[in-house]
């Protein structure tokens, strides 16, 4: 494939000087150092990641991608396509679980069409950048174009740097999508084909053979290894969007949180794309679906969570936002040991 | 010690009729069953606890319990008694890490002083049910007497009973307070002394061995096994009075979230006092002091999280809150699968 017209964001590296000031003033706050843990360290990478002793994590933006999948021909998924667009025209009526996640930890959510087989009501909350009314069928070709798949990152790209948020949270809603990000995941991460494949959305065991077989298929069509070709042949599109949003929420110095299997298959093909928007991405959970272990595991994520969660849509990704607020609260506003001992408080 | 006069608040054994109809709600919503793994459960408990299929968890109030411990004498903290009292003005203050976190999450935050060795300033968010300054050392005797447990049990449950929120969180504030903890865990669970020691707010070897040897000689005096027994002989106050308010929110039908290590104590001793406790209490995660998870283990408790706390001050506590509104949303919120498929939201 062509890419040199190509160009993706530039993304900073992140800039490790204010580190030490950041573990001394965490280590300086009126309890016993290290007894905060995990949100220690959550408040020193999100410090880092906004060049700050002083993180925001208030305003936080869930950016569900959604998009279908020629591959559902093939059967991989127990519910039909149409499922796509009922879900996202239950997210703009604010009734979908994401939406009642968000309304719980404060969030504002935003649907984008990167490419649903169906045409979607105009809706202040739904973001157009639909590329195609759903993938090819990748079991018989590939799912995208060249020029699709760069549409699709751009779009992302400039969406994410749009957004005007301390974090941007990353969800998804496409039938048939954990067969996409199962093949990414093979050959990205890369991992033996069959232990990234899991039951999704829910399989019996003749369906669970159907995926398996669908996507053995398409992964012997083509020997492609390079994310932008691995993208390509495998699609999707929400989930090429979810890359480049990553890679422009990264230009921007921005946290992601990374919610399930299916945004971790596109923070891997992001992290393939340009390894330094690894140090942006935050990792929600541990999803129950088969593979998001071992793709965790693979890009040396630790995820904050482990709730047995494998529904998508960015909702483990919003129950990992408090988590990162009360990071930001320990820098900004608990008081020192110092202020304490001092009577200065 | 004479029990008789206690009157200890009647728990309601939950009606577990509502189950089939919580869960047939939860897997009749817009999302694969099972997909939302512990918030699901979640979800069902608050459901019962509260005997509705419209569970709220919108108002939630943070008592932290203060009081402060003879055994310090013996030297089982590195932080110096004082520190407890300087940590109540923090809170007054509004600058604690538990006063950063419960703003993080939308909590309100309210202290009592249980038993704090020092006079208090008079101050709206203080509710003052001070037993004494300080308990006993009981090290060489018991941590106080009959009347005063009484007296902390029946505060607790009062002060529980009236808070007027849809979800109570305890946590504490007591130097030397895991070194009683760590007694009641040896007693009611029961488990060997050993394994209920860890370093509390931190310890050199020499500290760590000092507060062993404290331990030690305090579990050598008495062969107490009773709740009220143990926790006359053991303390303290702070323990003591949670233990009451877990009894007096659990009367009233009203959910708790289970700190750490030493709210576990606590709910540990109001476990025996009444198992029918057990299930208006959730488990908000596991702690890093050692003994924690043995602790939990040994209740059948499954923490919601894992993130290497060990603070305490209702601060993991805080952390869960934010997943039960997010089950309360799954219920309350999220329209059913037949709503979506038949065009109805």
């Amino acid at each position: 494939m062509q890419t040199g017209a190509l160009s993706l964001p530039e993304i900073p590296a992140i800039d490790q000087r204010p580190r030490e000031a950041l573990r001394a003033k965490v280590d300086g706050k009126a309890k016993p150092p290290g007894s905060l843990g995990r949100i220690e360290d959550l408040a020193i990478r999100l410090g880092l990641i906004q060049g700050t002793t002083e993180p925001r994590a208030q305003r936080a933006t869930l950016l569900v991608f959604a998009g279908d999948h020629g591959l559902t021909e093939e059967g991989v998924s127990a519910y039909p396509q149409t499922v796509t667009a009922a879900m996202v025209r239950t997210f703009l009526a604010g009734r979908g679980t994401a939406n009642a996640f968000a309304r719980a930890v404060g969030a504002e959510l935003r649907v984008v069409d990167a490419g649903v087989a169906s045409d979607l009501p105009v809706h202040p909350d739904l973001i157009d950048r639909k590329i195609r009314r759903g993938t090819r069928n990748a079991a018989r070709g590939p799912a995208m174009t060249a020029g699709e798949l760069e549409a699709a990152l751009s779009a992302g790209a400039e969406l994410a740097a749009e957004v005007g948020a301390d974090v941007i949270v990353l969800g998804e809603m496409g039938i048939g999508n954990t067969a996409s990000a199962s093949l990414l995941m093979h050959r990205l991460l890369p991992a033996a084909l069959d232990t990234c494949i899991g039951a999704g959305a829910g399989h019996d065991p003749a369906g669970l053979a159907r995926k398996r077989d669908a996507l053995a298929r398409a992964a012997g069509r083509t020997d492609a290894t390079t994310p932008l070709e691995v993208l390509v042949e495998f699609g999707g599109y929400e989930i090429a969007m979810m890359a480049g949003a990553i890679l422009g929420a990264a230009s921007r110095r921005r946290a992601v949180l990374v919610d399930g299997f299916i945004v971790s298959a596109a923070a891997l093909a992001a992290i393939r794309l340009d390894p330094a928007v690894r140090d942006y991405c935050i990792f929600a959970h541990c999803s129950a679906e088969r593979g998001h272990a071992a793709l965790l595991e693979g890009i040396a994520a630790d995820p904050l969570l482990d709730l047995g969660l494998r529904l998508g849509e960015g909702t483990g990704g919003l129950l990992a936002l408090p988590l990162l607020r009360a990071a930001c609260g320990l820098l900004n506003e608990v008081a020192s040991l110092d202020e304490v001992l001092s009577g200065a408080v």
